[in-house]
């Protein structure tokens, strides 16, 4: 028993946190309950406590057990480096290379969920507790969760690129409310944080890329906010999701490739995706469906090119180029001020008459499309000698001839009582005017 | 004396720091000033001290009183948990909750400030220094400040409902230059933070909520910021105020219920109310008023729907449907790309003629409303076995169907040469198209 | 040798932190990479480590060299303070002064870089590693860089108005990855912070004043935001500048004069310049030129208003009032849902017949400018009693009468297929509508 509520798991006498980390927490944490008051009147609290971790490698080969409010298990170092450049050099180089893997205060996830496991079994944090009131105010701050390894999913050639492990960085269970999720770094996990019921949620200034999928807001929730996080999923999962949320805020993120969508809300309302930077290398980029409803999409800068690095040239989310990069499916959503650019080769590509689809509503009325930019140009492949130089190559290729033919909004004959303004040209949006409201962008001379 | 300059108020020789926090915060402060060099010629100075809070319960009797420059207060967990779902929780139910009060490092306000005293009184933390230069680089960081308990204001049922109790979280006094306010926790307070003359203010990813105004910058000030924040005061206080600022920036908060308002600007130019999730229960969310010009209210999300908890189902703040979710006596702002939700029993309302209406210019010129969409629904009160419950419900109770009939903008017939743009039907926009220029939403047919 | 990954300087037993922390902080490094396994094989990696700076002063002689991925360096204050306000004070009068100095956490730079030096030698932190992979998540936290003194540039009167110093904060030389710099201080540097190719680059939520340019992208890079800073260059440098960036998300920034330019993007694609509140003295605020292009500029605030601080009443950027508050040389960009403030004193100024511009083309097609508001005054020069209020006082003093003539949007004959809509009168455009798509914004009466 300890005499204090700052924990180091360095320090801690059971347990070794170099082995096993997860069972040192777990005893920190037997520690905290134990101290705690029994009764919590005359205003005197369950304070909680602080389990640091200073810059180092921790193995967890149990599962950390969260079920205190008032927890910060806090870090020194997110620790990121690109994992997946790394698995793609030749290993006879690797010996050339200054460092091989992430570091900062990091947690080394060797836990082997068996197949088919439920999500929680692989999760290198759990936090659960039931009954009232939710689990209150647990922060994650400054450290790295590092899931090592994918490993093969039959489809990928390099077993590294499968985006595949069965294993969750963190993940919340039960209802849960003013949680604090910041300055973390993760990694090379299948899901990298899950979070179910949430309330007041703060997810801010995190880097969470390498994951099979980033952030996964599930079940419901309310009020809550994911902000000025850099995000990265793999090419068949999410960066950022949330189902059936009210008054989510998505904003000030930057969200690079490749994920299957960038932002997906499902069963959404009352929700609002501002201001991001979103870039991905297939279509469905934002998805509101399931009824996502009377969500604002505003000021975003949407971004569909092209796989620039070899490894995953064959590697698509199976949509079609008329899927839309904002794709709705819902009602009395707007969508306002965003700016689409799309860049993709032109003779790789078989296209359709109809063209590639910038913004697509599905299904539902009363959406507003307004004062939204398209711009396309044919592009081929940009290349590089590094990903990372490719990468630049093909973001800063920009070149004002060449430009495509694209649908800039399509609604669908199932969906009426839209009003799209100044989107696209006549030519460039395809509804029903008998059916929507519509006033085309002014061409030139009209003025 | 101390040899360092990090402090640790559970280690210091003086007081006690859980009974009075105040007392051994203001000796630690006596220490630093103590030991500070006379004079700070040859480019030494003064350069302060860290004073940190451990998790824990820290009673607060005295209190603090900052006039020294460059001092950080930090603690390690901001400690929100719902105080006002559990006074609304019958008592003999509390022996079945986990925990009854916040946690983190957590200090507990037990002043008793006199009837009719002034708000400084009150305060757990005033700030206070005049003469030059102004205080510079107080820092907050990452602790609980809990008021404990409100108290009858002879109108609440429970007096744990009232949002009153004459305390203060933090209180700046003095003009004051380059503060924060980051990863705080303020809760069952008055008023939670009070900042006079602020200049280069950071309110950053904070938790402000359950107190009866949030966030309030007085007097005047310049160039601060206000982001990233999770907040919601009671029913007739401030979520955001600001008076006399130019240059402020609000920006990426989620603004939550109750608060009389969301967002008010009293006299402010020149400032911006950007990509903020706003949702409130009654009107005048967003304020600009006595003569606020200049302003920029952009790509934010306004949700006014109703009441769905019990303990609250009677209040409100007294203004009528009419009263306008943005409203603007000023002239030449800008109210562009934002989306209106509203969501209310038409039933149980009394609503005259004109219905209710989303944006109203009062009086002013030059103000510019255009690429707006605002959506009206019917709505009954939504219910739920818990607060969270109910209001999650209410939020994600969205209808295409039921559509009302409402005013979008209504410029008074005081106000003249503004522009209402592509935000409201001709039927939904009321005004003078003889004194103010305006270009209706197209209808369907119309492309 | 230490056993610990958490280094104090002020607890290194070699070296004194007080009289040159950089030999300290060299030293401590030393030790880091000494410690660090020969090889990281088997999943273990080079895990980095945390450098603490309590508050205080440090003297900094040495350059600190970083070629350590995963390091942190850490401190508990900004510790801003504006030496620009005393170092205009008589000198007679800071005897009267509370203190002279910034504070914090802070690194008083003390090298003399050699005249025509490169930028590097005079930097107080360097950061260079060559070779693979690129050196990653280094961070930086919460302290403060002070480069104490301007020099004589031959101008100005007070050679501590000079912004010239030779000195750099923090320069970052090769190619890296992840890196974080937040909660800073910067001040009274030639350059503050300056990051050459950097991907995934986070700049939140600093405070870098009074420096000759602040934040400076050189080189390439991609993926990175700066965002939530408070920032204020020199009239000749730069607030915000990058160049060959792709995908940069700059947001949500309080952007203070002087500064030549407050973000200028060159040859930058596929950015956005989102909710940001900018304020210059001079035109040329926000400048897209080197073929920047398919970049969004959105919901943002620009005000140029007029110096109102006497030591710098004879200061300007050599720029005429007709080039623009925003300037594009480039293509396929959005300038969307912005606001514009102009308030200058029309009697003292040369002006042309054209007016002062607030936004202007120069060159490039594809451009797409909607729903945009500009406001123009005519204003005297404010004053007050110290800077501050002088400044507050401009900031504030906004009148409905006196609107001056402007050129909301200038396409120079050089530009075409342009698009500008709702973002001026006919009036107020000056453009070639046979080459251009335009429409005004309307006019009263015409709804």
């Amino acid at each position: 028993m300890s005499a204090s509520t700052c924990y180091d798991v360095t320090a801690w006498p059971h347990g070794d946190p170099y082995d096993d980390v997860g069972a040192v927490i777990n005893s920190i944490i037997g520690d905290i309950k134990e101290r705690q008051p029994q009764s919590d009147v005359n205003d005197g609290g369950k304070p909680g406590a602080i389990i640091v971790l200073p810059p180092g490698d921790y193995r967890l080969r149990t599962q950390i057990l969260i079920d205190v409010s008032f927890l910060r298990i806090q870090g020194a170092g997110h620790g990121f480096t690109s994992s997946s450049i790394r698995f793609n050099v030749p290993r006879d180089e690797w010996g050339d290379l200054h460092e091989l893997w992430p570091g900062g205060s990091r947690i080394l996830v060797d836990l082997d969920a068996p197949e088919g496991a439920e999500q929680s079994e692989g999760a290198a944090i759990r936090v659960a507790r039931q009954g009232s009131p939710r689990i209150s105010s647990v922060e994650f701050n400054g450290f790295c969760i590092d899931g090592l390894h994918f490993k093969s999913d039959g489809k990928a050639v390099n077993p590294e690129n499968s985006y595949v492990n069965g294993k969750t960085g963190i993940y919340v269970e039960d209802a849960n409310d003013s949680f604090r999720v910041s300055e973390m770094g993760l990694v090379y996990l299948e899901h990298a944080l899950t979070v179910r019921k949430a309330d007041a949620l703060s997810v801010h200034d995190n880097f969470i890329a390498e994951c099979g999928s980033c952030i996964e807001l599930l079940d419901w929730g309310q009020a809550s906010k994911v902000t000025d996080n850099l995000i990265g999923a793999g090419p068949a999962g999410h960066s950022i999701y949330a189902e059936n949320h009210g008054g989510l805020l998505v904003s000030a993120n930057n969200v690079f490739p490749r994920g299957e969508s960038s932002v997906h809300l499902s069963g959404v309302t009352r929700s609002s995706v501002i201001g991001n930077r979103l870039h991905a290398f297939y279509p469905g980029m934002v998805l509101l469906n399931a009824n996502s409803s009377e969500n604002l999409v505003a000021a975003n800068h949407l971004l569909r090119d092209q796989e620039p690095w070899a490894p995953f040239f064959e590697v698509g989310n199976d949509l079609d180029d008329q899927y839309g990069l904002l794709r709705i499916e819902g009602h009395d959503n707007s969508a306002i001020a965003n700016h689409f650019s799309l860049a993709v080769d032109s003779v790789a590509r078989q296209r359709e008459e109809i063209g590639i689809v910038a913004v697509r509503i599905v299904s539902g009325s009363g959406n507003y499309v307004a004062s939204n930019h398209v711009v396309a140009h044919d592009a081929r492949v940009g290349s590089g000698s590094s990903a990372f130089e490719a990468q630049v190559g093909a973001l800063l290729a920009t070149d004002s001839a060449d430009h495509l033919d694209v649908t800039t909004v399509l609604v669908d004959a199932g969906a009426s009582h839209n009003t799209v303004l100044d989107s696209g040209t006549k030519a460039q949006v395809v509804l029903d005017a008998e059916l929507n409201a519509f006033r085309a962008t002014p061409g030139i001379g009209a003025g």
